[in-house]
């Protein structure tokens, strides 16, 4: 894959995506000493900038094979993405989730329009449930990020933040299975300047990081984290992507995520899912290991479960 | 005063305030069935609406009355507004705050450089001590709400408004002291087309309500309301502008201000506070009582008190 991969990708999303703001905070770049840019995904379509990936992959599809619709197996912004971006472009979605999933995302999925097939929480349930649908539908699997057309099509956020903010030094960006990651790396390849791309991941799902010291894909890591959409291997065709283009993976703890998520409420009035307080919280806690002054930090998503516990 | 107070104040501003954007939400526009259009005075500086009228204010002094300062009585954002504007325009901030006030409200106004006199909690204590600090300092007097140069700074968030959005139907106010208000029906007075203007506010707090149905101006209301910034009375020069201008006046229960903040942050991904959800509120709870179809909502400000419960 090839910047230009992302190229067409954003020529193909133009009439779908928001092109979403850039914000901006005075009081943070006081207290982190940098120039601050956050890319709002988290007021993308469906919430998160997997809008993006998930209607690229759409799009890429032939008419017979968008007639026969859509797979996927998700329990996060992927399945709602996905399902919106079918009602959109009018393409059948069938969902694979675990009857642990949240209400809220389940809500989100059934109001897009997607039919839901419930599964057992457990990886070989999953396997099983959508194999089956797969067959019986003659459907396309539709990875969340171990796609090259999912890859391309979060690239474009990245692309849209280098046209909004010209000579930033590095872009930070939330790594789980490595979709974001790997079309941010793709985008920034020739830029000029060309900014330096920092993966961030919470220390207690460090897959990523142990991937890059030791040159090894890791398998997906055991630990527990408020930023659970971080909580996923990387992907076959995301590891080399990583390991190829990035400058650091920088981990950041719990504590520190969750001070960087009420920082941005506070300061930036924004929204965000823990997931995307990651790089904040990453700068702040190990601000030496992120070189730059201007830097790039795309806010992944918004969807937060503000029900009350149970 | 006329409309023309409002754009003298929009170009002494220029240089000085953030030009807000406006969000909208498909979501939100589906579930109130009309066209919604959110002006973030939450992402003002200092985070509230509130700095468009102090900075006016202090851009209308002369020389001698800048250097012998201001004095202003608040525990809330007009407090923290003026202390910011002072800081950026080289005006001594003089505040008098209740003991009672929040401490992040005093935290921020002391961060801004202001001086802070703190005082009981009664009317009449925060009364003496303003007359003295005013009598010790030669300082200029800057109401929150009841002064023309306020009205009129507060005013240009409207102004911008009609230029970001054409062809409004409504725009729908919080309605406290009436800076605001009085401010948007002298911005709108002569535009074309010519919006009207709801003014909202908490049925717990309703003077304005009750100030429009009898003619007379009321006190302050002795009800307590989860959006405590709009327990005030009309000032002296705000309730005749309501009185002339306003097109209806719409009170919203407790829990519809509390669903209203709620829906904002899930679909807006903004956090505001709870004042800032009254006119959503008051829509979704009496839509018959607001009309039109593409509506300009001012969210009035976005500073939240994020710190756990004592």
């Amino acid at each position: 894959m090839t910047r230009d991969d992302v190229f067409a990708a954003q020529r193909r999303l133009a009439p779908w995506v928001h092109r979403t703001p850039v914000h901006t905070s005075r009081l943070l770049d006081r207290e982190s000493g940098r120039e601050l840019f956050f890319k709002c995904e988290n007021l993308q379509r469906a919430g998160a900038f997997k809008f993006r990936g998930a209607t690229h992959a759409l799009l890429c599809l032939d008419e017979i094979a968008r007639s026969r619709g859509v797979v996927t197996h998700s329990s996060g912004n992927h399945a709602g993405a996905l399902a919106l971006a079918g009602q959109l472009l009018q393409v059948p979605v069938h969902v694979v989730m675990p009857t642990s999933a949240p209400r809220v995302k389940v809500t989100a999925v059934r109001e897009y329009g997607a039919t839901i097939s419930f599964c057992e929480p457990t990886l070989q349930a999953r396997e099983e449930t959508t194999r089956r649908i797969l067959d019986e539908s003659g459907g396309t699997l539709i990875h969340p990020y171990d796609d090259e057309r999912i890859i391309a099509g979060q690239g474009t956020a990245a692309l849209e933040l280098l046209e909004q903010v010209p000579n930033l030094d590095a872009m930070l960006v939330p790594v789980g299975g490595g979709g974001l990651l790997g079309g941010t790396l793709l985008a920034v390849q020739g830029a000029v300047p060309e900014p330096r791309v920092i993966a961030c991941e919470p220390e207690a799902a460090n897959d990523a990081y142990l991937g890059w010291t030791s040159g090894e894909r890791q398998p997906a890591p055991s630990g527990t984290t408020i930023a659970d959409g971080l909580r996923t291997a990387l992907g076959e065709r995301n590891f080399p992507l990583m390991r190829e283009y990035v400058h650091a993976v920088v981990t950041v703890s719990e504590t520190g995520i969750e001070e960087a998520w009420r920082l941005l409420l506070e300061r930036t009035k924004l929204l965000v899912e823990p997931s995307s307080a990651v790089p904040l919280g990453s700068l702040l806690e190990q601000p030496d290991a992120i070189p730059g002054k201007r830097l790039g930090i795309i806010l992944s998503g918004g969807n937060v479960d503000l029900s009350p516990r149970r």
